[in-house]
């Protein structure tokens, strides 16, 4: 059961400064809100994207079939986050390329297409606009921030540059910051796009063309990363595409269902997604560390968190494997503070926290449950 | 303590079969040997190479510096591999682009530069013409064949497609298959090289072009895989490659240590690797599955084989995880066969089987000391 979503926009003309030491001005911020603000204004919850995703979080567009959000299974009516009970905000960021100011968007100082010269931004200046938002919607204060991957670095530092903000902090299948494997992964998809000839040093845009190759790269290699070695093995092993069920022995040609997978995977994303907000989003993670300003001391850059939390881990996620999450429930008892932990034991990888797992959708709803009596009480 | 190596070649007239249905005619294979035959020609051991390697396994190349061949720490007089005792013999594969006939030659049938019209070639293909090389050489039976990675797939072929031709087979870092998530990686960086304008549907050679940018993305991919998490953090971790130790804040520069390693990576392979065999090389990676034909069951595929067997797996080694390695211990168990196997704990990954591991290097040596003893009792 889903519900009808109506994406919003709001307009910001004050400029945003931001961490690089450059600022934004007359940026707009799509958004979605599911559910009602109840009169205290205390059941808000923000919800926070990852990579691919968006401000559309869950219900659908009328007349657009399939397009349930990307937690539509996490959230609405009766749902794990019950859009009865609390006032759900999606907010899609700066820099993406589905609402919200980005590159392909007119630079108000040039007047130009912004393209490469889109301002770098980070973790904590999305988190920075978000709270603009909430200015702007008037709430004061969060019932809980929530967020699956970067969505769960979002609500980490939301934890940590507004700790009075929130009451709660959900960070699902996330990370301190990246590991250098990660950082790889990351360089290797950005040089895939940089180098494409189509992309004309991120100013494509006016050349009437699109650097698809080096998107179709980039989306293959994260692709692999977001699936685990034993839920591909079990989807396609060894399974050859063609019927025959012999090798066709060519180099070129599709020859193992994976490879037809992953080529599927790289033409849709390189239809849609934007090649600058690729490199934007995929730095904003290297870039997370909130420990970095604190000499590596995490539990000294968690110090200033307030929040309760519920941290999630996936057993087969290798991207961000569950000793990731361990280090930040370890730093978060350094401190004393309240901590609810599950390791959920799923074969899917990185990708388990946007799937149906009953076992790991009934602890965000009992999770939720609690939060709820403490408004409701 | 090294020696001077000469490389050699063959040349084979007659047409070689190949797995595909096609043959190849009038090729050569270049190869290098050390140490010395005996008399009852029974002390040759055969070194199969990976991807990126060739027939010139140890030694240098006078006037050359750091030409040292590419096992050369393992093989050599007093070495694990001791060229005192045997006659190791190294041979490039067929498709390569160090020597043997490959993509960059000419064609007898047409003329032409063979670029995409090399034939496919398989794991089995290479044993094959391998094979021929030893009858020219006047070897029956050898002492080992040997070989790390896709070096361990052949030695493993060898022992199914001629059982009676060797009396042992080392089997290092291998796998009996590639995974869905090692064949996933493989189809990226080919995607990468094909995909790149100057790649010409494999016909670059006549254009005068290289497809660098293609070979520099497989490359970084590969080089991911075959280094640990754990080792990555260790030498690169998050370091900046600014002496500041301030972010720039960039997408398209390099900002940390492990950005430019991976491109200095990419770059270097770009200089001297050839991209049709980058093609056919990862190509004979996946295809080769010995239980094929055996509707899967590799202790049936095994069954042929009669050679004692050493098997050595490295603990961090993701791609080809030591639960490979032990897949076929137990598929040569189950048929009886004298196997030795070694889980070496070590954290380089992959790449460990071409490291200065002491307890790596101490179970070949002591391998060797007893094969030794067969022939010299």
């Amino acid at each position: 059961m889903s519900f009808i979503a109506t994406p919003q926009s709001m307009h910001f003309e004050q400029a945003l400064p931001l961490a690089s030491g450059a600022s934004i001005r007359d940026y707009h911020l799509s958004y979605e809100t599911y559910g009602q603000l109840n009169a205290a204004r205390d059941n808000a919850v923000l919800v926070c994207h990852a990579l691919n995703a968006s401000h559309h979080v869950a219900g659908y567009y009328p007349d657009q079939p399939k397009s349930e959000g990307w937690w539509d299974n996490m959230i609405g009516p009766g749902k794990s986050l019950d859009t009865g009970r609390f006032f759900v905000i999606g907010v899609n960021n700066l820099g993406s390329c589905f609402g919200s100011t980005g590159p392909m968007h007119r630079n108000p100082d040039s007047g130009e297409i912004y393209g490469a010269d889109f301002p770098v931004v980070t973790v904590e200046d999305w988190v920075n606009a978000q709270a603009r938002l909430l200015d702007a919607l008037g709430i004061e204060r969060l019932a809980a921030v929530m967020g699956g991957s970067l969505g769960g670095m979002q609500a980490l530092s939301w934890t940590l540059q507004y700790p009075e903000r929130m009451r709660h902090a959900l960070v699902i299948a996330s990370a301190p910051n990246l590991t250098a494997e990660n950082i790889a992964f990351n360089e290797v998809a950005r040089r895939a796009i940089v180098t494409d000839p189509d992309f004309h040093g991120g100013h494509f845009y006016r050349q009437g063309v699109i650097p698809r190759r080096g998107l179709r790269i980039a989306r293959m290699i994260g692709h692999i990363t977001y699936l685990s070695d034993d839920v591909m093995n079990e989807k396609f092993g060894r399974e050859l595409r063609s019927a025959v069920g012999q090798y066709q022995y060519s180099t070129q040609e599709v020859e193992f269902q994976i490879e037809s997978y992953l080529r599927h995977q790289g033409d849709k994303f390189s239809e849609y997604f934007d090649a600058n907000t690729y490199l934007l989003i995929t730095r904003a993670l290297d870039y997370f560390d909130p420990a970095r300003e604190h000499g590596g001391r995490l539990a000294q850059a968690l110090a200033r968190a307030q929040a309760k939390f519920l941290l999630v881990s996936f057993s087969t996620d290798w991207r961000f494997a569950p000793q990731r999450s361990r280090e930040i429930v370890h730093a978060l008892l350094e401190n004393r503070r309240d901590v609810t932990y599950a390791e959920i034991d799923a074969p899917h990888g990185h990708d388990a926290f946007l799937l149906d797992d009953p076992r790991y959708l009934s602890v965000v709803r009992a999770y939720f449950d609690n939060v709820a009596k403490e408004f409701q009480a």
